[in-house]
């Protein structure tokens, strides 16, 4: 996935958002940049960042430290071959801040100056591993929204047996309408075609009880619409998708409100890493289950490395005007090189003109 | 958990409803008599339930079934030691049935029949691994509300590390109100004190963000419901749960809409079986890992147990005039025999009583 050096991108990122920013967030742009050749501006405390880069340049490479452990090795990191620059920005909205107020007081803030990179036409995309609210009300406020789009949703992949599926809305919106999940569909379709190169993606609504009919009265309000798009041949709708069937292949799209969709998410993830740490608890048991626990060890980890969201790396904010990834709050390099690697892989799309497209010619 | 013979409570099983009815639901029904101690009346078609009988008195046992394959055993059924009724129902309410509808008119059902035996004062508790939507329906219209109660919720134990916690509602009502939701706090309360014997639950809402003013119009609703609660000193409110800190310790009560409650619980389920499923693709993936596999199998398998849903068994359905106990729709016989034991967990612990003051008492 190498852009041209010619054609190369550039991607606007927030080096100050996220738990281990600023170091994690640099790295991470600067493995994607060697990577996918894509150019950088770096936005944030200068200071700060330019401390990195003279630890990075110092050193030569940064590890690659993608949450399973024992695994990491040194990706090496010519700055001289990267085309980056520093844009400061003085401020830096927390985590716990109130999203409205801030993005507006906080004209100076990394995430909203870092969106203004796209803005402003310097960038074709922006990574941010900051609060999801600020980074949603940033880009919303900066990009604007592509015309006929009620509402900007998340869509975000999750790891499956055979192929991703898509979840959308991811919690952008935690109180939606009919009408709202409807266009949700054929953003999730535009965006499963282009990023995971699907050619005819399924759509299920998430619900409860299988038949239709069953579900909370936005699924039944939704229902009938998806089925019209269905009819019109927009894209295949295969109706309710309970929560056990969505890791099965029944959908490949699943379209729900923010509230459920981030309930989705996190579920996943945390009854994921409950069960894990009883295997590991369970082999800790005695000697014995020490030993065979060492041995299963490398095969626990790529169970590990399939399941694990830091491959996904960023959702994509979908319905503003330019490409904006939200990256996970605990993004270490290896999330945010890949979460850069999710702006890449819409980049030169036209994901944007193809949702006006399907939302406009209704 | 025995029960003394004196005072032996008698359970109405729906033997005709489950996906391996009425073969594991008579099973496991007459395991659960020999465990705890009960006397039962099983409720269906008469030929198909004596059939099943026939068989056990013949042969002497029933096996354990307990889905983690390969560790199956007898277990002892000695007929004559148990006291057991057949009460006639010639009708059957399949899973895609309309459930109004079909309640009413299908009078002589085995879920209806078995739910009268409740209300007619013959049976403690009725337990069914039919439709969800027929179980609650008829235990609603058979054996009415607690006075005061809006609508009755479902609460189901999910296993986590340490202790388990209850989810309310778990799909009963699809769409709630904030007093709807305080009235599940009050309910889940005295389900994980009596039923679980936490003394002092800490009770949370399931939302999106952990802050104050985070979540769905619901959740921000019911939230100063439930912190005036804890205000009153009814219960300890520790306020927003996110969807992967359902599995830590923070809250031993999660309350939310059954929309959401149900995609908890079919999430975790769903999840949970994609990774064991990985984990057994991979061992699988060449000799080394088969015999690793091989070796690794005792230490997944407790895993297997401890995480399995089947040692819940069934869902409690409060906020009816009685106890009723729904089952999962693929139970097994030691699933069934677990759906018995959350029924003997809460008899005689007036745990209707509990909740009818807690609600009136405001």
């Amino acid at each position: 996935m190498v852009v041209e050096r010619g054609s190369m991108a550039r991607i606007a990122i927030d080096a100050m958002g996220g738990d281990y920013a600023p170091r994690k967030i640099v790295e991470g742009a600067l493995w994607a940049a060697m990577e996918y050749g894509v150019s950088l501006e770096l936005v944030g405390q200068e200071d700060a960042i330019q401390k990195e880069l003279d630890h990075i340049r110092k050193v030569g490479y940064v590890l690659s430290d993608c949450g399973t452990k024992g695994h990491k090795r040194r990706i090496r990191i010519d700055l001289d071959k990267i085309d980056y620059t520093i844009t400061h920005a003085s401020e830096v909205i927390g985590m716990g801040e109130a999203v409205g107020q801030s993005i507006r007081r906080k004209k100076d803030s990394s995430i909203v100056a870092s969106v203004n990179a796209v803005a402003q036409g310097r960038c074709e995309a922006v990574v941010s591993a900051g609060s999801t609210g600020a980074a949603m009300a940033a880009s919303l406020f900066g990009l604007g929204r592509i015309s006929g789009i009620t509402r900007p949703a998340i869509a975000v992949t999750l790891p499956r047996m055979d192929k991703p599926v898509v979840i959308i809305d991811g919690g952008a919106n935690s109180d939606c309408t009919a009408g709202m999940l409807a266009q949700f569909a054929q953003m999730g379709v535009a965006y499963a075609k282009l990023s995971l190169g699907i050619e005819n993606p399924k759509v299920g609504i998430l619900s409860i009880g299988e038949e239709e009919g069953k579900g909370n009265e936005l699924v039944k309000e939704t229902y009938p619409l998806l089925k019209q798009m269905n009819e019109d041949g927009r894209f295949e709708f295969v109706g309710n998708v309970e929560g056990k069937e969505v890791f099965k292949e029944k959908a490949d799209v699943i379209v729900t409100d923010g509230f459920s969709g981030n309930i989705v998410l996190k579920v996943t993830e945390g009854s994921s890493s409950l069960l894990l740490n009883m295997i590991k608890t369970e082999f800790k048991s005695d000697i014995i289950g020490a030993i065979i626990g060492l041995l299963a060890k490398p095969f626990l980890r790529r169970i590990l490395k399939r399941v694990n969201w830091e491959v996904f790396g960023g959702m994509l904010l979908l319905g503003v005007n330019g490409i904006s990834v939200i990256a996970h709050g605990r993004s270490s390099a290896y999330a945010m090189k890949n979460a850069v690697g999710a702006a890449v892989k819409v980049l030169n799309k036209d994901i944007n003109s193809r949702i006006s497209e399907s939302i406009n010619n209704e």
